[in-house]
């Protein structure tokens, strides 16, 4: 019997290369993606263009409007986004851009999709190495959801447990995008800035994570950016 | 200080009288209703007046349409809703109007709120007692969120956790009934019925446990139903 796997799908990195692991272990995907009122649709395009790609089986997309609560610059056009940080600066505490409990928010609709479909696992593309501000992506909360997932569930009181899989979850940025070159994911379809544009701006900590772990594996980048950090070019 | 609590509303019996105890507990109250794709609005109002006659300092009302997965008989119109059951059938199996993972991801959203308000808790009117079909039910489910949330938010990792309080786990609905006239919640004001309709149907799981509740009190409901059992109007 095939095996079936809810994949969130972001539109960034992370989650594109998540969901082609999932393919290579001959899942199913069901994929799903989050519009939660973040300031900019070019993630949404992008997670509309993977799903193709991975020819899922399903793509749905389930609105949610969290900037109802606040709380973080992503969603309240309000608040300043951080930009044009050290490397050094990124990660040492909780940057503006955390959006309240987000993840669990994101793995609990992932778990009811699993649930209404009989699925196996759901696979999200949270990454401890580069963002350690965030609470909701470390190991101990994933271990902690698939606690929680075995008890909440209909199919975990049957002993057949939604698997819930993060298999980034120790991985730098660089390997990341080794392993996406590897499984021939679309990284020029992802997205990855906060600010939203034609280009992707290369000021905020997540162009910066991104031109970092490319930087390290000496490759270009293959979006367009409207900035470059001299780091960035140089020997390039 | 105040104290802020994120009370969860369906507009049914259960979760309006949670809420008032919440508030006389001293919380201030910020209501949160789920309209998740459910077959009818009045819930929906009910909840409305409930969080006005609360005085709660914001209510928000989150729209997300669950029904997109399907899986349920109360979201998904193309399943049948059990109707006429005896007491002792109900709470046998799981039945056809469980939604898959609805706590999970109402709780979630309801742990984002709290996250963006700065809250100290989340009230929730999960019981056990009458429902035992329901996995996300029981008391394990609340301490494995509980757990979740100590190590998935910001307030978590300051060792300043938001507490999962369900009060009404162990009561049966008649000791939730009871709690509700000591309380002066609006009983009258609630909506427990899965069909929909002008009046309550009296005939659904939801009606059923409900009007049973009353009964073992030896009390009337204060709503309208279009068909009341013969168990229930005996020497009433």
């Amino acid at each position: 019997m095939v095996k079936k796997a809810v994949c969130l799908i972001s539109g960034g990195i992370d989650s594109c290369v998540t969901a082609f692991m999932a393919k290579k272990q001959g899942y199913e995907i069901y994929a799903l993606t989050i519009n939660y009122g973040q300031r900019h649709k070019k993630e949404l395009e992008s997670a509309k263009k993977i799903a193709l790609f991975l020819k899922a089986k399903k793509h749905i997309i389930i609105n949610i409007n969290l900037s109802k609560f606040g709380g973080s610059s992503l969603i309240d056009k309000t608040k300043k986004i951080e930009k044009n940080r050290s490397l050094q600066e990124i990660g040492k505490n909780i940057p503006s851009t955390y959006v309240p409990a987000r993840n669990t928010v994101f793995l609990s609709i992932a778990l009811a999709f699993a649930e209404a479909i009989c699925g196996d696992a759901v696979f999200i593309g949270a990454t401890a190495t580069d963002y350690s501000g965030y609470p909701d992506c470390r190991a101990e909360f994933i271990d902690a959801f698939q606690k929680l997932s075995d008890i909440a569930t209909k199919k975990g009181l049957e002993n057949k447990p939604i698997k819930i899989i993060a298999p980034l979850i120790s991985l730098t940025k660089s390997q990341i995008i080794k392993k996406g070159f590897e499984l021939k994911a679309p990284l020029d379809k992802t997205w990855s800035c906060y600010v939203g544009g034609k280009k992707a701006c290369g000021r905020c900590d997540s162009c910066l994570l991104r031109l970092k772990g490319f930087k390290e594996l000496g490759m270009k980048d293959p979006i367009e950016y409207n900035f470059l950090p001299d780091w960035y070019k140089k020997n390039l």
